[in-house]
C-alpha cells in the first residue's frame, strides 16, 4: 500500500508543534533539520553517516543538479535517491533562489529566468514548469514551488510585485506538478517583512492548495529580531494541518526561536559549511578549532556529543587535522556539526512532547551564552 | 602477558612467504600492504574504515609528524595510536627519506641532517638518536633505522659511500633504540643496484641484529625490471626468520612480483594519492573516473569489490563527485583503492598458503592487462 503524503500533528506546546511528515521514502519527525546535499552529496559525509546522526531528510539543489550532472541524467540513473544512495526523503528547492545568487547574465520575465551556468556558461531557462519537471526527474519527495526570493531590504511596492509574481508562478507550479502517492508540493509564502503582503500571499497559496507551506524571503540579511517578528505574524496565517518550513535557517538559536513560533522544518548549509571552515558547534556556542589554544587539549570538542569526532578524538587532533589541511578535518567536523543540529532537534521534539519547550529554549540559550569551556 | 615482537613463518611457496608479524598492538598477516598515514591520518579515511578494508598496520611519517604537530606533543597526548585512534600496529619511517626530498637548506654530515622545515622554515637536526627518540615518542610498533636513501642513479662509489654511512647510522640507531616487548627495530639494506654492496650492507645489518630487514633505495626511478633483479639477489641475503619490508612499493604488479621474490611488507602512497586524483584501481587496471565516458555508466567501478564505493555507487556518481570537486569523491575512491590493495594481499596470502602463488600472479597480471571493461 502506497504511503500518502501527509502531516500528523501529535502535540503542541504553545505555538511549537510535534509531528511527523510521511513521504514516499519514509517519515520525518518534526521539528526537523534537513542537512543540505547541494550537488548530490552532503559535503564530506557518507550518506549512512548522515543517517546515523538521526537526520531523516536531506535537501538537494535544483540549480546545481540541473547544471551538473543534469536532471535528465539523474532521471535515467534512477533518480537522486538511487544516484547518491540516500534512502530517506529528499526535499529539493525550486532553483529560484540560487539562480538569482549564482547564475550569470540572468534575465527575469513573467515566463521565468533565463541565465547562463556559472560552471560552463551554458544557457538555460528556468520556469515553474521546468522546475517541476526537474524536481520530478530528481524524484524529490517534497517539491518546492518555483518562486522569486524577495531581496532584503525591499520597499512595500517591490515586495508586493515580487510576491505576486511568485504567486502566479505558484499556480503554474501546482498545475505542472505531477501528483504521486507520498510526494508533496509546497508553496512558499513571500511578502518580505510586511504583514499585509504575507497575509495576501498565504491566502493566495491556500487558495491554490499545497501539501505544505514554506516561509521564504527570510534569513537574507534582515537579522534574527526581524525574522522572528515576521514569523510572529506569518505562521498564524498558515493552516495547522500542513507542515511549515522556514527555508535556509539557520543558526541554532534561530531554529529554537522559530520552533517556538510554530515552524516544523529547517535547512541550512551552516553545519556543513562550518565543518569545512574549522567551526564546531557546541552546547556552549561555536568553537574555532584552528585556534592554537586547542593544540595540546586532550578533551573532546563537546563532551556531551555522541558523534565519532567527539567520542574518539581530542581537540588537539582536530586542530592538527585543520592546520595540516587534512580531509579528515572537514569530515569529522561536518559529522559533529550535523550531529549537533540533530541533537538540538531531538531535544526540541522531546521538550514539545513533554510540554516544556519554553524551558528547553531558555536553558539552551543560556548555555550557549556561556561560551566555550576554559582552556586547560 | 606482553607480546614479544616476532615473525612466524607459516608457509613458503617458492620464495614467497606466508607469515604473521606479532607486535604490541596486534598481529599483521604477511604479505601485508600498509596504508600510509603521513600526518597522523590516512588521507580522507576514518581509521575504522581503513581497518574495515582488512588493513592491520599503517605507516606514519617521522618527518611530517616531528614538524607538525611535533613528536613531544604527540607523546604528551598518549602517542600516535591514541592521537589518531588507530588501534593496530603502526610502523614509522625514520625521516631520512623525506628530509632529503622535502626539507629546505639541508646539510648532511656524519652526525645527521640539519634542515629547515618546509612548513615554517624552523630549524631542525635529525640524527639516528633523534629519529629513535621521535619514533619512541610516537610509540611506533615498528621503528625504522635512520638511513640515507641512496639516489638513483648512483655510481658504485657513491652507492658504497652512502650505504656505509647508513650502516654507521644503523649501529647508532640500534644503540639508541629503547627495547620494549612487542616493539621492533628494522634495519635497512642499501647499496643501490650493486650486488656486492647489498651483500656488504646485509652482512653489516645482521652483524648489528635487527627485528626485521627492509630493502631501501628501490622504487626511486630505477623501473620494475631493475627493482626485481635487485630483489632477486638481495632477499636471499636476508635471514628467513625476520620479516622483509620493501619500502615505498608500489604498483599492484610491483607488489605481486616482489612477493614472488620473498618480500613480506609494503607501503606506498599510491592507493591513497590516486584516490585524490580520480584514479581507481580495478582487477583490469587503473581507471580514470574523470573521463566523460563514465558519466552515464550505472555500473560499479569494480564489480568484484566489496568496498562501499563499489557496493553502493555507480561510475556515473563517482564521475559526478570528481567533476564537482566534492570531498566524497576522494573519500570513496581512497576507500576503494585501499580495499583493492588489501584484496590483492589477501589473494596473495591465500595463494601462498595453497601453493599456487605463481598461478595467482600469472592470472593477476593477465587480468590487469585486459584493460577496463567496455563502455556501455
Amino acid at each position: 500500500m502506497l504511503t500518502q503524503f501527509r502531516f500528523d500533528l501529535h502535540a503542541t506546546d504553545g505555538a511549537a508543534r510535534l509531528g511527523i511528515v510521511h513521504t514516499a521514502h519514509g517519515p520525518m519527525d518534526t521539528p526537523a533539520f534537513m542537512p543540505v546535499g547541494t550537488a548530490g552529496t552532503v559535503k564530506a559525509m557518507l550518506p549512512q553517516s548522515v543517517a546515523a546522526t538521526g537526520a531523516q531528510t536531506i535537501l538537494g539543489n535544483t540549480y546545481h543538479l540541473m547544471l551538473r550532472p543534469g536532471a535528465e541524467r539523474i532521471g535515467r540513473l534512477g533518480g537522486l535517491h538511487e544516484f547518491m544512495q540516500w534512502k530517506g526523503p529528499i526535499l529539493t528547492d525550486s532553483g529560484g533562489f540560487q539562480v538569482m545568487s549564482l547564475a550569470k547574465l540572468r534575465k527575469m520575465t513573467e515566463e521565468g529566468v533565463a541565465f547562463q551556468s556559472h560552471i560552463d556558461g551554458s544557457k538555460h531557462l528556468l520556469t515553474p514548469e521546468r522546475s517541476m519537471q526537474i524536481q520530478h526527474l530528481l524524484d524529490a519527495d517534497i517539491t518546492m514551488a518555483f518562486d522569486e526570493c524577495t531581496p532584503f531590504p525591499a520597499t512595500p511596492e517591490q515586495a508586493a510585485q515580487s510576491m505576486r509574481l511568485s504567486m502566479r508562478w505558484a499556480k503554474r507550479s501546482k498545475d505542472a506538478f505531477v501528483e504521486r502517492p507520498g510526494y508533496g508540493l509546497f508553496g512558499i509564502v513571500q511578502g518580505g517583512i510586511y504583514q499585509d503582503l504575507r497575509q495576501e500571499s498565504a491566502n493566495a497559496l491556500q487558495g491554490i492548495g499545497f501539501d505544505g507551506y514554506a516561509v521564504g524571503g527570510l534569513a537574507v540579511g534582515e537579522g534574527q529580531e526581524l525574522m522572528f517578528s515576521t514569523l510572529d505574524f506569518t505562521t498564524p496565517l498558515l493552516p495547522t494541518d500542513r507542515p511549515r518550513y522556514l527555508m535556509g535557517v539557520g543558526k541554532p538559536s534561530d531554529i529554537v526561536g522559530a520552533v517556538l513560533r510554530g515552524i516544523d522544518m529547517f535547512d541550512c548549509v551552516m553545519p556543513t559549511r562550518s565543518g569545512r571552515t574549522a567551526q564546531g558547534f557546541t552546547r556552549r556556542g561555536t568553537v574555532n578549532l584552528r585556534n592554537a589554544r586547542h593544540q595540546d587539549d586532550p578533551r573532546p570538542l563537546d563532551e556531551h556529543c555522541a558523534c565519532p569526532a567527539c567520542r574518539q578524538y581530542s581537540r588537539a587532533y582536530l586542530h592538527h587535522l585543520i592546520r595540516s589541511e587534512e580531509i579528515l578535518g572537514p569530515m569529522l567536523l561536518t559529522w559533529h556539526n550535523i550531529q549537533f543540529y540533530q541533537d538540538v532537534m531531538k531535544g526540541l521534539r522531546q521538550a514539545i512532547g513533554e510540554g516544556r519547550v519554553q524551558d528547553f529554549a531558555r536553558d539552551f540559550l543560556a548555555t550557549e551564552a556561556l561560551g566555550d569551556i576554559e582552556p586547560i
